[in-house]
């Protein structure tokens, strides 16, 4: 067989397979996986599986990794596969057999979903917080041109005039929604999968599913242990769902942005300390940063595609595929709260030209107002409507 | 210019190109605008835009197509586009005058956004009572099959023995999750988008948008009407969304099910009225309506994808793109009932076979448990891992 | 269980879905099983499977079904499912058992994938034709406009000055990538599925796979009788990404056109038969046909959507999954015929402002002309570009 | 503004936004760029912009840069945010005026699209080869099995006879159909974009756009400079649907290895060295390298779908949205590289085993089989259907 020119012998190319970038992404999942597995020592030592030495042991070892990972020196190794294996190896290797007793009434299944769980709903946090700072700085943005003239289009074409301040606090009420839905999906995800081991729970062996639920602060646990696994996937399509949402407002309000800072329109100028120049035309004050808030709506739908297509037409039961459920909504995440924090950055900076605005304003958009002035003089609607539309 | 051999001259392509379906479409919202129509009478005739008299005769125009519309009598001609032409048209030709007045203080976009909307309360709240059902089914059948064992899998490999009742329940569960969502959904569009107009709300008229809002049951109107045009499409992204979790749960409900009713399983009987021969191998009991339920799943988030897309990278205020909205979510609400209350006849009609589910629990998915019984007896896991896997 | 307020009786539910609107989608597919039927009788009667009369008896048939198709006068029943179904009851009611031999040497499965092949054959051509037409009406009309100028955008700033011919020759261009995919496209699917039966072959009965396909044009057939069920979907998909590429061309076209419609721009005059009204607002024009244009590039890709979808995750061999392939394909061809027709009406009727375009050419957009200049005169690139933005 | 705990100041959000990962993704494009660059200075002295001890010194520059890059010792930093600034760093750098000259005549919106383009064109021709030899293994594997039986199945359900042989034939079959669809894209997207500049040309200055086509092995240049921005992401997508359908095969395939390799199947033994263990079953071989595959599928739709979402709704030209195409056409052609490799390592050392197969043809498979000899003797198609179906 050719090995082609990448150079790759196959097991590398084997080993990149299955590891994916897991190495990579499980950085992110170490606090939390610390986190869980000293919840579970707590409950293995409260059931009896360890002695008090031993968790003492496991805790002081859980928390010089949570101390090296803070410091970013708790790297995960390509051989090691994910963040699960790290922890254990550095545990059996620096504190001997009780390394090896962690994953008793475990499985990786709910130990990764248990990571997942805690920091999809850290993440589910953040972004509320930030959804709810730009909505507060549109909010504000809207008063203070509550009364500046903008005019309303429908099919792109000038309709009726609208205020600046009513299409600011538009973006701010949609966002609201969009936490709306956030919080039940926090809701929703809000249950601990630990102790559903490999999907049937543990067999013989007595686990207190309740207590390890209640240390991580879960609002319950999963107590079908199948459900663990066939809401892995499920529940980060959810997510996903909501982030585009969220993004689509984003992508609504960074294609109006576009539309009205050009020289056409004029209607606003833009922090040009996010635009930039191009390399062949000096003149240029490009929206980049409005452009890829637009285009990354759509990559946030793409990831939510892969969840949603990886995830059917498969028997109950954990399954590798389940495994490239990470990266989705890890990317999704980042680049809606980038996304966020930059429209934030725009809104705040951004000049709405009031002159231009008002100029905008042209005496054909007063023709439903005149229609109703008729109708207010007891002119039935639709002759109204015929006789103003004949003045034009 | 050609007009190929499909016939049609130039000008029927455009009509059907722009009215679509929405002809046949409309039928579903007849009943719908009928009420919206008869609330916003009523709050014209309470700000005396209209005389007792003239509410009289739309409240009797409106009640005679309502109850054509029962009797499937009230067609929408291609034509008149959609129901709203329909229904001013009838008033009109009937009463006169004051059919032409129905319009005033409203727009052609608020009034299809507030029949919809309460369509699709509606819809919302007949696909959770269903949902409800098949859970109920489920938890029924799930408690009767309690001791029933049955094959874990991971992988799609034998791993660790479950219940069938365990499986079934897990279906139950994820549903509730999905009603979770449907539920907060159902709220987030429970706002009442009349009044706003083309989006830009009524000028000079005085309009009592609280008022219309509490005669339909809304439990708010949207304050800024610029938010009811760039609702459309997102509120039915996050329907849509909702609708494709209750179809995952189906679907892997059906793959599970066509698996098991495999020959080379045999673990369950499908109920032979909902199976299907061959037009050529006469032994064949095909799982037609599984099939059908798992690809439906496909094409509901096809659906989806139809809205996300089709409602990006634009401007604000109303775009003629929305129009398409409509076939999307009504196709959608109808297949995911459909699935659902055939899923229950599935449910409600199969055989598990318990001693078939009991020879398939192999020897060495008791591997786990020999594992824990070491574990139980002091052995760290790792170790009894080793030890069992050695005598497999 | 209760039937909800849908009125329909579970055993309509089933019936509808599982015949889905096949009954409707086949009589578009009827003249070419008619069609296909006819070469498979000629080939039995070859190989000695019919009677000279028999053969009589079904070309006569046939030709009758083909004549009352013609006409719109041969309705596929509900119960009957499909157009097979419907070819095989007239036949038999009206030449008795003979009509119960056509079914000899071929199953539903190869006959409807024959049927949809011709059709797609003849589908394919068809759109080729048609943007054909319009990629020459473009021309056409960059010709006439070769040296109208035209500000060229990018990041929707104005950048350099370009050519309305140009803008619309590069449309034509791009079409034609696209007639080169739907070309090679309709290259693949030319292989005859006829006689691969349910994707086994058929066993002791001799059949000539060679002759059917020549009597049907296909320029070849499809060895491997498997390969038919397997390319179900496949195919389709392949067809759907096609026509999805043309609509990404009109609606990038469409997206332009709605630009330079707008007040702000002016550039080109939309022609008044293809632009709509609004019921409330009396001075608007819209240009709906091209809003819809826009919209059904998302409508065509959420088709594909659910072809890309359903056809996953699946065992070799047939699954009545696949019937779903059948309405996205129709519906795409039909749209995207449509939206071609439509756009070259658009293109034939609209008139390109030109002074409105030469006033469009400010005169920063000649900064990199001047930059050219400098570096004509032995300045470096990067200098001259420094100097020239110095002085806007 | 809280900064939430990422701890990253504004700054450094937007550069990391706005560059995004193209200063890793570049990584893969600078051997391309350098011979673009080449080229386009060899032209430059034809053409008389450069002097020939200028073309010189760019030459040794580029050579150097080459040799580093094959190296891996030319890193982008991210303030250089690409592979073009990188380059024409090092030349400034180290040969001073002459680095800022290679700019002249083009863009870096030309620049860009070259070195894809030449890399997309090599990446094809890779993919191709490695299709080409996975369908020469099927094959040969097919040639070995050509009389071993196997199930042949519809709607999951045992149906008639087949062959191992046929089976993987099927996908060889298959395999062809995509190594032409990619052929016809390879040829399509086989046109220089250097010298459209930024989509207008080159003003003022004489290029030669024929001379660097040739020099790079183009087949002919795109003559109409704003197609070279209307094609960028719409050949992505292109090439992204063929990387879709190849990775289709595989996944039926992984499915159908994944149920035959499963205890109840039997039919397959995978190659161990690609079968994964579990964390807490002992006795587990699972198939993660199929299961990935299958997966993988999905990934490499929803990487099309991100393209065929963001490339749409835009005027013509270049936008920063189309920057984003460069991460999905990387990732799918490794993971589609990667998924070909390892699947033929699979087909390579898998075992189908005989014996099982021919007992998992059970009596009732032969039903077709008997009524064709039924019909064979002169029975109707019709009746001897009955007739066999009443005797199972």
């Amino acid at each position: 067989m050719t090995l082609w020119d990448k150079g790759d012998p196959l097991d590398n190319i084997m080993l990149k397979y299955t590891v994916g970038n897991d190495h990579v992404l499980d950085l992110k999942l170490l606090p939390y996986d610390c986190k869980a597995s000293l919840a579970h020592a707590r409950m293995l030592h409260t059931m009896g599986h360890l002695t008090g030495e031993e968790l003492e042991q496991l805790q002081q070892g859980l928390n010089e990794i949570s101390d090296l990972v803070e410091k970013d020196m708790f790297p995960i190794k390509m051989e090691q596969e994910d963040c699960h294996t790290a922890i254990e190896e550095y545990l059996t290797k620096h504190y001997g057999q009780v390394g090896k007793k962690l994953h008793t009434g475990r499985s990786r299944n709910d130990q990764v979903l248990t990571a997942l769980r805690l920091y999809e709903k850290d993440m589910i946090e953040q972004v509320k917080g930030m959804a709810q700072d730009l909505a507060a700085t549109l909010k504000g943005s809207s008063q203070t041109h509550q009364s500046t003239p903008l005019p309303g289009y429908t099919h792109m074409q000038k309709a009726m005039p609208t205020t600046a301040g009513a299409w600011l606090e538009m973006y701010a009420c949609s966002l609201s929604d969009d936490l709306r839905l956030l919080d039940v999906i926090g809701g929703i995800i809000d249950t601990s999968p630990l102790g559903s081991a490999a999907g049937f729970g543990v067999p013989v062996l007595e686990v207190d599913r309740s207590m390890t639920s209640k240390e991580l602060d879960f609002s319950s646990y999963m107590e079908n242990p199948l459900q663990a696994q066939h809401s892995r996937g499920k529940y980060e399509s959810m997510i996903l769902h909501a982030l585009s949402q969220v993004m689509l407002d984003l992508n609504r309000l960074a294609s109006d942005l576009i539309l009205f800072n050009m020289s056409e329109f004029g209607l606003v100028t833009l922090p040009p300390s996010l635009c930039t120049g191009s390399s062949i035309m000096p003149q240029k004050k490009n929206p980049d940063v409005l452009e890829l808030i637009r285009a990354n709506y759509h990559i946030v739908v793409g990831e939510q595609m892969k969840l949603q297509g990886l995830c059917s037409n498969l028997m109950f039961g954990y399954h590798r595929d389940l495994q490239l459920t990470k990266g989705p909504i890890m990317s999704s995440f980042e680049v809606t709260m980038d996304s966020v924090l930059l429209m934030e950055k725009v809104i705040d900076g951004m000049e709405i030209n009031v002159v231009a605005c008002e100029d905008a304003i042209s005496p054909e958009m007063l023709a439903t107002q005149k229609v109703y002035e008729l109708v207010q003089a007891g002119v039935p609607f639709r002759d109204a409507y015929i006789q103003v539309a004949k003045d034009l």
